[in-house]
């Protein structure tokens, strides 16, 4: 590595440096006391875990995501977390007693082998809550509602929600009775939104002409309220968990809309992120003109036994504090940033200086043999000597 | 593994659940905000970087204990800090200019392979600041002074301060025109205080009687500030350095008790932790009946050099926040836990929900279906409906 490479930080690894890192701070603070005042108890699960723990429940994606370590202390295999939701998931099963209704949040930075999902980095500043125990759309809707706060206190007053719901394909693949590697392959095609492709594999495996065109269709299912009832028409011959499915998506938004009645809501129908973790209703959040979803969640019921307890309904949603930073507003405190002298045996000078910190203001002390010219440049008043003791004044 | 330790995290390697995530996240903000206050600002280095950026500067004993990766985007070996003081040392020299004085601050969770350091754990919740650009002792008086106020808003008011000077040690191995091999022979045994050892040593390298007494009289030199008195008499032949450094020490303390009169401060002149790093004092805060330091610093100027730029002075200090959260007394901020009613069309009731929360209690909406008494077991208060709107009862 040459000398003018040698402090480039690896591909995707950030670092946040004054004032960003100050406004992530503050961001952070405001959305884990937003938590808190909902129920959310805050959680720091590990940096790192046994694999085998780390990846329990996960799907195949997070383990091609996940740095593996040789542990030299115990010679096993252990993981830096690419998610924490699974590891949130297991201290409610394991920790928390995995009973009753279990609110929980979280922060801290996840690490990814690959550039991927809400940031574009490879450490993204997680952070998100999850409702553990209750299997009700109402769950969902909180959970949704809490996401668009979080957006709206991040400057993102904008956001518009895409929902789907993963019963819809499941429903349509039982119908037409494929099998696993039929399934993978059509999930595939579905998340590219390839038509031409989708209809000739759908032709190739003789479904039923009523069965093709129920699947195709799920491609354009897409945009407001109005697919429900277009879904309803075009998969009527669907499988009663379909119908249950929009049902549920209808009733979800209905009740997001009684204290959000302008939120943009988008139905997906063939929406099939994280299929294989999720077991009802998804959601992202995206910002008008940007590819990237900037937070997403979604229910994910089966995880308890996963972890070898009782199943457990749950759902939640994360975000990358780093991404809202970057594409919000964060409000920062207003604070003076005032140099004062060299410490001296000056009592007056002592106590002025403990008096404006306690009011809040930054007290920069200049040090003996400090450039003045520098000193003042990062300050925006000055603390000088009066008739009526020290004042604050305002640097030029 | 089998099932029932499936579940166990590796050693040395905790999670925090609540209470516990919150009363850390309360002293994190309580002590980032103190560091602001004196103009120390916030930065948040990467959790990885490429191995030989993020080792330039350590010590071996750094290398040992960093987890080692391998980047499959670029083939390249990269390291999880093991450390986060060499990072920001790197951004005040090659991010942020390196000329005049900087102040920095930082939080964040560091890994290493093996327990060492200011906490047992692998996994500790790094904190603390670094004031580069200022070689005199009144940038040293500030970070010891800001140590202390670390550790007493966190509840350790009767810490003692432990200091040290390399520069003693030092003076003394030149003096004794000592090898590296023998400088570093010599170190580690006085780092274990082995005293017959340590004898026996200086004898057989047939050095001065005068030296060797020199060199011995290390062990013994610790102690209240009269220590400093016995050293300039026993080491009186020692080259100038070691006066030099004696009276930093002095004149440190001196400063620091202008307003810690009371600060209970302990020299070690054998005190050799970080000797290849550090450059001058050395100190360390320890809690009476423990044999673990709870914060330790000191002066590193060189560190620039390292970097590939111009030689800079640095001091500073770090601790775990974890560590002080479990020996210490974090005051958390009383709030109500107030549970709800389920959601339902009740205008008056969204209000009072809203209300409280902005009034900073927690409010938790009982969802439905749920049980009721697993709900109040959670909160302190419920909303009950009265003849003039929602109010706030206890729950017994």
């Amino acid at each position: 590595m040459q000398d003018n490479t040698r402090w480039l930080l690896p591909e995707g690894i950030d670092e946040l440096l004054p004032p960003q890192a100050a406004k992530v701070e503050a961001l952070r603070r405001q959305l884990l006391d937003l938590y808190n005042l909902w129920g959310y108890q805050l959680v720091y699960p590990p940096l790192v875990e046994h694999l085998n723990s780390l990846l329990t429940g996960a799907g195949s994606d997070l383990e091609l995501q996940t740095f593996k370590l040789t542990d030299s202390l115990s010679g096993k295999l252990l993981g830096i977390r690419a998610d924490t939701t699974p590891q949130v998931a297991r201290i409610d099963a394991h920790k928390l007693g995995g009973t009753g209704v279990n609110r929980l949040c979280y922060h801290g930075t996840v690490l990814r082998t690959n550039p991927q999902g809400l940031s574009n980095g490879r450490a993204p500043a997680q952070i998100g809550i999850e409702l553990f125990g209750h299997g009700g759309i109402e769950s969902d809707a909180e959970i949704l509602e809490l996401m668009l706060e979080t957006l709206a206190q991040s400057g993102l007053k904008n956001a518009c929600l895409e929902l789907g719901h993963v019963g819809i394909f499941r429903a349509l693949v039982e119908h037409a009775q494929l099998d696993q590697s039929q399934e993978q392959q059509l999930m595939e095609i579905l998340q590219r939104k390839a038509v031409t492709e989708l209809k000739d594999l759908l032709q190739s495996w003789q479904l039923t002409e009523q069965t093709q065109q129920m699947l195709a269709s799920l491609v354009d299912l897409y945009g407001d309220q109005s697919v429900i009832d277009k879904a309803r028409k075009s998969l009527a011959a669907a499988p009663e968990s379909l119908h249950v499915a929009l049902d549920q998506l209808e009733a979800i938004v209905a009740l997001l809309r009684r204290r959000h009645p302008n939120a943009q809501v988008i139905f997906d129908l063939g929406e099939l992120r994280g299929y294989h973790y999720h077991t009802g209703v998804v959601f992202s959040a995206y910002l008008p003109g940007a590819g990237q979803a900037v937070a997403q969640g979604g229910r994910y019921d089966d995880i308890g036994k996963a972890f070898g307890c009782e199943s457990r309904p749950a759902t939640g949603f994360s975000t990358c504090l780093k991404t809202l930073m970057t594409l919000g507003q964060t409000e920062m405190p207003q604070q003076q940033t005032i140099l004062a002298p060299v410490e001296g045996e000056n009592a007056a000078l002592e106590a002025a200086v403990k008096q404006f910190r306690q009011a809040g203001h930054v007290v920069i002390r200049l040090l003996p043999d400090q450039d003045m010219q520098q000193a003042e440049a990062g300050c925006s008043h000055q603390l000088v000597s009066a008739d009526d003791g020290w004042q604050v004044k305002p640097l030029n």
